[in-house]
Order: structure tokens, then C-alpha cells, then sequence
């Protein structure tokens, strides 16, 4: 197929240029002076993504690993989590905990709406026993595209006075959505190298508390590969226990340059306008968001609802056989029936525009009923749009 | 700046990942048996990009470098040549042929259309004492985004029962639009390696019927570096009598793979459906296309005429600055009144509405007074376009 | 620094430019068509370098994962576990089993030898209630160059009559050194990409036998990230259950075709020709290698070591300063006593002797004391070298 | 085949992957700001390559195109130009010289030594009626290893009092072996891009005195592609007159970054250090090189004579197929009977003994006597070697 592919699931997103190039470098030892130099920048510049002063652990594994990481490094068996039916992947993070011998609360969800913060706190309150050891939620649910409020649920734990550690979900929103594990209060943020990162997948994260590590120290719950304490020492030194990604990392020092280049600010404002813009573009076709409240409407990518009838999943392969644009496919509850459209990492606005056009004709070919118009909509947002009109997350 | 820069000049255009893959590749030795193989496989099939069977010589050298090859294995000093003034180029080249010592009869034009095939019969018929040893034509004039029907010259010069030599610049045309040195009577074509062929600039071609190469034998301009006859010598061994931009042949061979792979006719095909969507938008925003008639409007741009008042560099920076999107500049007489949009080489539907939705992003930041809408009238022209309503070229 | 580094320690090794230009395409959708060719053909592929027709799980996770993912799929909390004291690396294994709550019986080694078959042996008959439930060894220790015969410790098991389950880790020998996971009756091998695979590190694999398989069915150790049966349902359609390390992907599949180009057999030898002209060199010089026995030499690195009083780490840091050549360093009670040369994955003659001779170049500059010519006595024994002397591994 | 390829001809060179990698980035556009500054940027570092403050032009051509522009730009018809046979380049010039409608008075050599200043002094002084217009000589002949003293060729210029202008091939030398346009009154340099610039083929260079500028103005040649005064102007403003080999000036600022990192005294002595090294093996093995006094031997490459009755590129063929390493082929008159060493550009210690080492595996294999130990002795060289025994360049 001639032209560009354009991959708008969201996440792994499209990998700049010069973050290929710099993972296409040769290989280094991952114990020599170069490599050092190279973590000892890595671990110290990627604190920043997370809005923390304190330790980010970096995983040599893709983001489903720094989810289990968060779990066993902080809980032992039997111990009850508290987590909320945000989405699919809420859904999943909550199977792994069950799997893992932990006690599940998982409160019921939606799928359209993001954590219930007073539900949180309630559940809290109502644990006398504190049973309760850690609230797990997902920022950003990268099934639904709907963001959760952080610090609200923050603020749910401490009304309730409970000493629930707080453990987030950020793979889909990091670097891409407003985020802030200090002042948000966060034990554990999870995060993953293959969204607002820009890279590849292959490398995932997690950001701890004094807190967190301090409750590591008793947590019971068998690990190895996944242990902070040895991450941590080694780390000190400027190396990692066991071999690490070092290509990927290679990637994630430029990856930092261009986030650092660009400034944090202005990379989440150019998610929320180009969030907005797609969300005036598939109102204007007719459809809805799966968001039900547009204040959660996700600033990294948008869930489109088809109209019954129609096959969410016939028109991403009508739009990728015609435009090479990947969309992402519904999943679980969502299976056929909603398509998610990334708008995270390195984009501009000609790809946006491009890639709203490329479903406007799959809509077209695919005989779904819509008003033509999209695209143009969408442009007169992005023309517009100083402040955009709808905010997504905090 | 994040995301995707889109090249949408005339030329160069946007090399595809894979091609840039094979160009860092390591250099290999030019007179060893891995570059021999591969100087006799892209010797072998570019010139089915040319339609021809005859040689194609391959100049490590950029697309300037070839008119000037064109010129001096055909010619003697003080020869008469006859060139079409179509536009910038036809006349940089006529410039070309002054300097270099020829007798220039440059048929004066408005650049707005394609060569005067009657007047270019004219013009032999009346050269009784057969002065005029060439004719040297432009098939897509990149200043204008005019197209000349080289059939019909070659007609003219037979009906005149001349014997000039045709000279044909494809330079811009080369791989995008339908070409066909052997069935046209082409004695000479030249073409470049940065635009229908993806390439970086670097290399340059001349294709070289018998007529022309007979004529070489005799032709007094000195000429060492462009000579014909070492390097077809050099070439049948599979070698090159001096240094060949190796990388660049590495490059030309994925190249060559991939224009194979999706078919030369479907390539033309691709790029005529694209040229209508562009010019649908175009005459939706209002605008005029340099192209006096539709039917030489060219496959592989199109340059925009702006109404009188507006400068076209400033819509081009705004454009730059605001999307990564590069366009190109008017040239000679045409600078600053017309921009021109590159819609050749690597592209798909959303790159090229991503870029019309730019430009009409673009138009808006600047002022300038336009219908909105576009980008959807491309859309519906690209989802309904079997048949393209406007054919370019021939 | 001018020149090209030489990465040699024992892993990574050089990623050879077409794996590096393969990983540097564009990340492509995991949950695509594109990408589901590419899952199906590595995993299919894969089996063949394991020397199993069954599955081979890849995790998207650098090799200490897939330790870990061999122990927790077939074992269960407080189980024993028989492990070979071969070196560092054997070490490290066993103390991530203890740290995972197994009973490990680590039979105590000089870290000169390989495992004992008979004490395997002896230790599975004195075990009359069957309470090892696996026996763990390593097939070629990296921190110490010597290898184990596998062959020989599966018919130790079969002699003792007993049940345990077969564990290897080949994380240093696949691709490099002859291993048969099927003929050996081996029921979990570990392997990692950075070595003989030629990748950077990030991918991990475990194969896995009937037995095995059904040994997790059972197996009570927690486990999600690393649980081999949702990785096995989603291969068999040609996906992962979580993100998969997709560009690694795409440099494995070209990794595969070097292999397969070459020849498995051809690797082998390759390997075991380099190794053998290494240790003539190193026995040139005058010193020891780290293997006690040249039978169980490896064909992967040579560990030598230097006489005392002299620093293997000032002597590995000048080399790298000199020559840009990294050489691994001693591990655990080997730290600074020897320095190991890597002579795995992509390599060749000259790039075998540029090496050796760098590091009699180090020798020199830290005067330490050693006969010179060790490199023309490599080049002789590359030279004359059908059949290498030493014969490594099995 | 396995393993790194080595390109040890005398050029092109190994391309430093950072270089490969800055090539491969997307093209830009060559009328934009972007290559504005890049243009600028490697406009005027270039000439401190050169040892010139004066301009030097870039042209998208391989170094043979450089040759016919030092020529076109500065003679006219019939002009007479003395040259000197030090080798194959040279005679190669003069050919074009010739073809170019030149009077070549080109003094015979014997292919072992370099340019003879007395006999240009005397030629000149012989030259009553001013009739020489330019001495044109080659610095380093890339066919035979040896250099030419230019300083000795200016003085000799001068000594004669004659205003002929003082032409100087360096595509071998430049950047690799010391040079000074303006120390050594030089007119026209002319360099290419594949040899100590470490690019691939395809870019090459005229720095220009003010007196070649001068003469450019009545120079009678036809000429416009190698015109230097469009490209002077255009220069000027950051641009070009025609497209430019935008990829390769990518490339030429990241080379030129390595060269000012290592700071050109340093490469320079690298250079003469491996040149040492190799002319020690080459005598220890028992050859000759082509330089028949070792003053005179080039910095950059060694050419060894086999003893009669062995050919060369047996030898060379054998050592590719065994080793991948490519060495450089004896051309005219040395045909199969040197074979050339390329030391220059991109390398470090242990890729030199590697080479070293490959070709005397291929000397043992095609069973040519030599004294075995080449290698231990250009390793003693380089151990020891702060001061070069023997002297190159000037």
C-alpha cells in the first residue's frame, strides 16, 4: 500500500522519527560508563512525566507488567483492593488482582463514566476493620475514553481516614493528559512506554510514594523480577539489576528531549484541542461518545458508538484496507460496537484532520448513515480553538 | 514542532520509511559483485518507469545535472534548439542551453499551458535548411502544473518530416504520470530521482533512444563527467566508469520494488484520482488553478493562483508554522502569487486530505477570503472517484 | 570516539544492521491483520532455534522474566526445587526461587564445572517422597563460560526414576550453541533475545513441554503477567493477551531469516570454530580460562583469567578507552579476577581477531605479563580450522 | 554471511552509523528555512575542512563531477594545463582534461612517487609565453598510495614566477591527511564526499581562491550545472541553485560534528598512526608498497605489491568471501597486481588489526609466502606508537 500508515489506536501510537533512530543505535553494555550516563538521565527526567520528586521505576517489560508490579510490591495474599469498573481494562487490572490472591471489591460500572469518588469513599468508610489496603483506578480507561478525577478520589481516602494506599493506572494518559502523582497524593502511578511516550512498546513503569515503599517493606506477596528494593539499589548506582530494555531507553532520552522541547503544558494542550476537535467532528456525523459526561471526555482518545446495526469492527477494516489509518476495535462489552480513535503522542493537526477524513470516506464506503461535514467541523475547532469548549479531564 | 512533517512541494517528496531504510544501509564497494548485482538489477528495471527497452543512464548527480547530459551528448556548440517556454523550469533549462553555447529558439508562452504542438510544426517546417537539431520539451512543467502532450509533439515533428532530436524533461513527471519513451519517440529523457521515484535528490536519468546515441557520436560539445558512451560501456559490466551514489541505488532498488508491487498503471491511476480531489477543493475554495485547461492539468500538482492582494509566501509560512506542512513556492513570474501543492510520489487519502485541510486551515489564519468546505469536496470527489471527471495528462 | 564499538560481553551482543533497520519500522497495531502474520511466523519460526515442535511463549520482558515465568507456571509455594551451583547466573536463579517461596536445594559448585549428572542423580534418589518437583540447571553459565550437559542430566532424572520437571535456562547459548528441547526432554527452556538472537534485549521465551504444561495446570504459585495458558490461547490466533514488544517483533522475524539463511548447523560451528581459536589465544598469552575442563569450554565466551595481583576491571576499562571494545566483567566471587570476551551472535573473523587483538593491545598498555603473538595463534587455528580441538558443549 | 562487512577500499569509507542515521531522516524541504540553516551551517564549517576562510561549494554530484568543475570554471578551449602521472586518478584527469578540449602537458611518472616540484619549476620556467594556465595535481593518488608535497608545488609555482593556477585533487586526502588551501596558496580544491568525510558517494566539493574566482570570470569553457558563480550567489542566502542532495548535507553536519569532536590534529594523527602500522605489517609479511620512498606514503591507504606470479584480486576475492572484507583492486597499469588497503575515515584500533588479520588469513589460504606475524607487528606499532616512525603526507 503506497502513503504513510497512520496507527490511531490509542496506544502504541506513532513513534517519532528520531526516537526510531536513537533505538536503532547499536546496542551498548548495559554495565559501562555510557550506560550509566544514559539511566542516570532516563530515571532522574522521567520523574517529571510523572509530576514526582520521588523514585520512577522502569520496567523492561510492556504496561501489563508494571501492573502486577504495583500489586505485589505493595500488598500480600488475601489482602482486599478496592477497585472500580471503569472499563475493559479496569476489567483486567481487577482479574489480575484475583488471580494474584488478592480480594477484589470492584465496584460495578458503566463503562461510561469515570470513578465514583464519593461510591470510593463510602466503600472506605465502611470498612471499620480497614481491611481495605489499597483504591486501584484507572486514569485514563483506554477502552471507554473516559478519564477519572485523581485527586477527587484522593480526597475520597482522606475524608474517609483511611489508609488505603492509592494505586493508578496512568498507561493511556501519561504524557498525554495532566497528571500529577505528588500533589494528586498517588502511592503508585503504572505507566507504559507506548502512548504519550512515544515509544515502542517494551517498557513500563511505576512511580512510588515513600508510602508505597514503606508498606513494600512488608508486603508479602512473592516477587522477583517485579521488586522494587533491588530496582531501586541498583538504580542508585546508575544500572539495573537484571538487563534492561537499553534500545528502548535509548529511545525514551530522546522521547524526554522532545516532550521537554515542546514543554509539558503545551502537550497537553494540544491533546485537549485536538480531543475537542474530534469530538465536534463525530457529533456533527450523528454519533455519540462513549463518555456519558463530556467533562470525563478523555483528552488521548475518543470511543465512538456506531448506530445498532452497523459493525464497528467492518469499518475499521473497510478504513484500513482504503487509508491505512489503524483504529482501535471495541473490547469487551464494547466488542462491534464502538470504534476508539487515538489522538495521543506526536501528532499534529494535518494528521488529525487526515485521519478524521479517512473515516468520514470509511463511513461513506461502509454505507453508515451520517451527515457529511465531519472533517470541516473539526477544522473550524482546531481554527478556533484557544480554549476548547469542551474540557477532558481535570 | 510534534507530529508528522508532510513534504508536499513538487519535489522532493516524501521518501518512504522503507526506501530511507535501504539508504543507510552500509555503503558497499562499487566495483565488488554485491554492487554489481544490484547496478544490473536497477539498470535493468528503470527502464520500465521510462517505457522504454532502451538504456537508461543513471547520473550520480541531481535532476540539473541530467538536462545538462540531455544537452551536450546530443549537440555541438553553436547548435539551434528548440524549446517551449511552458514555465520556470522550460526556461531555466533554455538558460541552460544559451549558456552552454546553443543557438536557443525559445517559442514564447504564457504558463498557463502546455507546448503549441502546432506551432512547434511550425516552427521545423519552416527551418527548410534544417538548423534546428532538437526539440527539448518539458511533460510536466513543476513552476505551473501544466502537462504537454509529447505524442503530439512527436506527431508534429514527423509531419514536419523534420529530423531534430526530441528532448523530453520528466523530470517531475517520472513515475507519477503516464510516460512512454519508446512508444512517444522520445530520443532523450530525463528524469530525477526525488519525486514519482521517492527518492532523496541525488540521482539523475537519461533514457537515450538509438537516434540519439548515434547523434552522440558526432555531437562537439566536450563533455567528460555526462558522456554517454563510458558509462553504457561501464554499465553492460554492471559497474560505473566513476563513483555511483551508491546508497542512493540501494535506495532506488526498494524503490523500484515498490512501484512494481502496486503496478505502474495503478500508481498513474492513484495520482490522476488525487490531482481531481485537489482541484475539486481548490475550485471550492474559489480559487483558480495555473492550468489555462483542464485537460493539461497535471497529475503531480497543482499550483493555486491567489486573488490579487494576498501573498501566497505568507499563506505558505502560515501553513509551515501552524501544520508541518511544506507547500511550494511560486516561481519566476509566479512568486508569491501562486502556491503549488505536491500530490506525487508516496501518499494515501488522509495525507492528502490532512494537507488540504492545512491549506484551507491555512487560508482561514490568513484572511483570505474563501469558500469553506474543501476538504469534504475532495472527500466525496476521492469517495466517489472511479472515473476521474478531470484526466490529467494525456 | 572514531571507529566502530565492539560490543563483547557476553550478551548483549551486536544487533546486526538489517534486525536494527527492521526495528526501527514503524510500531504497527497488535491487534491487526499486519501483525498477526508477523506473531504467527516468529512463533512458528522460533521453535526451530529451541530445536521443539511445541509452543515457545515470547514475553515482552528481558530474560529474568522468563525465569521467573518458568518457575511460577509449574511450580507451587514451599515446593523443592534442585539447582546447580554452575555459577553467578545459577546463583541468581536460585535466589529468585527462594525469594519466590520455593524450597531450593542448591547443590554447592567451583564455579569451574558444569552441572554433576551424578549428583543430580544421587540427589533425586536419596528423594524417596518425591518432593523435588523440579530440577533447574543453566546450559551455558555466561559468568563463567562453561556449559552443561543437558542430555546428561535428563538421563540422570530418567535413571533416578523420578518425576521432577526439567528446567534450562539457555538464555546465553540459544542460537548459538546446539540445544534440543525435545531430544533432551527438556519441559522449560528459558531463552533471551540478546544473545545468539542478535536483538537487543526485551524479548524473553519460555518452551514448554506436554509435561510441563500440564504441570501448571496444578502449579499454585500466583501468576498473571507471566501465566503461560491466556498467552497460549491468544497465539493460536496469531495475538497476545497484552501488549507484545511489537517492534522486537519485527527484529526478530529478521533475525530468524539470518538464521535460516545461515543454517542452524553452520551457526553452531561458527561458534565453536570462534572458541576454539579464543582459547588458543588466551592459552597463548599464558592464562587460564575459567572452565576447568576444556570439554565444557563454551562456544558462546571465553571467561579468562588473569594472574593475581592484577585488576581484570582496569584491565577491561582500558580496553574500552583504548579501543572501544567492551569485554564483560568478572560477576559475584569472579569480580575483578577475570574479564569475559563474548564470541556470540553476529560476528566473523576479522571482527574475532580486531578483538583479541585489542585486548593484547590492553594487556600490553596495563603491563600485565603475557607471551604476544596470541593473535597470529587465533589467526592460525581460524585458519587451519576445520575441525576445532576443543570441542564446547555437547 | 554472517557478521560486520569491512569496506577497506580506499573509498567510499565505513559511514558512522550517526551518519547513516541522520541521512535516513525524512527529506526536507530544500526552499524552507529548515535547510536554510542547515545549508549555512555546513556552508561554513566545510571550510575548515579545507583550511580555507574562503568559500567552499557543494555540489550534488560524485568527485568526478568536482574534477570537471575545478576545469570548467577556470579554463577555456584550448588552454594548456600541466599535469603530473602520479597514478590512475591522475591520468584519469587528464583524460578529461582532454576530452574537455584541454592541451595537457602531462609530465610521465612512474606510479611510485609524487608530484616532482623541479619539474613543474622547470616546465614553467621553460613556459616563456605564459601559455600554461593551470597546474593541476592530485594530493593523495588514490591508486598507488602515494602523496604529492602541494606546499613544494606552490613554491614551485612561485619560484618560476609563473601565474598559472594551482589545482589540487584531495578526495583521498581531505579530511583524513593534513591539508591547507589558503597556507599553501592552492586555487581550486576539489573533494569529494565518500572518503575522509565518511558520507556515502555523492556529494563534492571546489574551495576557491580568489584568484580561480577571478579567472572564473573569463573563463571560456561552457558550463552550468558546475557554474560557480549561480552557486556562489545562491549560497549567499542559504540556498541553492538547483536541488541539492538535501540527505547528504543531513549526513555532512553530523560528520563534520564527529570531525570538530575529535578536532582535526587528532584525525589527522590517527590517520598517520594506522598508516604505520600497516606499511609494519606489510614488511613483515615481506611485500613492498607501491610508495617508493616511505616520505611519500599516503596516511589514507597502503598499496602492496604481491611478489610476481600471485594475483590480487584472487587474493581480494578470497579475503571478501572469506572475511567480508573489501579491499581495493590495483586499476590501470597495477592491475591485478596491488591490492589497496583503505585506512581512513571512520575507524578505530581493533578494525585495523582485524583487516590486517583477514588479509593474512587470505594470504595463507591463497598460499602466497609471506612471513606470518603481520599482525603482532602493526600491533607493536600501534602499542608503542606516539610518534610515527615513518612520516606520510608531507
Amino acid at each position: 500500500m503506497p502513503g504513510r500508515p497512520f496507527l490511531q489506536i490509542p496506544g502504541p501510537t506513532n513513534t517519532p522519527l528520531r526516537v526510531l533512530a536513537a533505538i536503532a543505535q547499536p546496542t551498548i553494555d548495559h554495565r559501562g560508563p555510557t550506560f550509566q550516563k544514559l539511566a542516570r538521565s532516563v530515571l532522574e527526567r522521567i520523574r517529571g512525566v510523572f509530576g514526582t520528586t520521588q523514585p520512577v521505576i522502569i520496567y523492561p517489560a510492556s504496561g501489563t507488567g508494571a501492573w502486577e508490579a504495583a500489586l505485589v510490591n505493595t500488598l500480600s495474599p488475601g489482602d482486599r483492593i478496592l477497585m472500580a469498573e471503569t472499563g475493559h481494562f479496569a476489567t483486567l487490572w481487577s482479574r489480575m488482582a484475583r488471580r494474584l490472591g488478592l480480594d477484589v471489591d470492584l465496584l460495578p460500572g458503566d463503562w461510561r463514566s469515570g470513578v465514583d469518588a464519593a461510591r470510593i469513599e463510602a466503600q472506605l468508610r465502611a470498612d471499620g476493620e480497614r481491611r481495605i489496603r489499597a483504591v486501584a483506578v484507572v486514569h485514563n480507561e483506554t477502552s471507554t475514553g473516559v478519564t477519572s478525577d485523581i485527586a477527587a478520589v484522593r480526597r475520597a481516602i482522606d475524608r474517609a481516614g483511611h489508609p488505603a494506599l492509592l494505586l493508578v493506572d496512568t498507561i493511556s494518559s501519561l504524557g498525554s493528559i495532566d497528571y500529577r502523582h505528588d500533589e494528586w497524593g498517588v502511592d503508585v502511578t503504572v505507566g507504559g512506554s507506548q502512548k504519550g511516550l512515544m515509544l515502542p512498546p517494551g517498557l513500563s513503569f511505576n512511580a512510588v510514594s515513600p508510602t508505597a515503599r514503606a508498606a513494600s517493606a512488608t508486603a508479602g506477596m512473592p516477587r522477583a523480577f517485579w521488586d522494587w528494593e533491588e530496582m531501586l539499589a541498583s538504580n542508585d548506582k546508575g544500572f539495573f539489576p537484571y538487563t534492561p530494555s537499553t534500545n528502548l531507553l535509548q529511545g525514551l532520552a530522546v522521547a524526554l528531549d522532545m516532550l521537554e522541547e515542546e514543554g509539558m503544558d503545551a502537550v497537553f494542550r494540544r491533546h485537549l484541542r485536538a480531543a475537542d476537535a474530534v469530538r465536534r467532528c463525530v457529533r456533527h456525523w450523528g454519533f455519540d461518545i462513549q463518555a456519558a459526561d463530556l467533562r470525563e471526555a478523555s483528552a488521548a482518545l475518543t470511543a465512538v458508538r456506531l448506530p445498532a446495526g452497523y459493525s464497528a469492527d467492518a469499518l475499521r477494516a473497510t478504513i484500513l484496507d482504503q487509508s491505512s489509518v489503524s483504529l482501535g476495535n471495541g473490547l469487551g462489552q464494547l466488542t462491534d460496537r464502538v470504534f476508539r480513535i487515538g489522538h495521543l503522542g506526536d501528532f499534529n493537526d494535518p494528521t488529525l484532520l487526515g485521519i478524521l477524513a479517512a473515516i468520514e470516506m470509511g463511513l461513506g464506503a461502509c454505507g453508515i448513515p451520517h451527515r457529511s461535514g465531519g472533517v470541516e467541523s473539526a477544522l473550524a475547532a482546531l481554527l478556533g480553538a484557544d480554549t476548547p469548549t469542551a474540557a477532558a479531564a481535570e
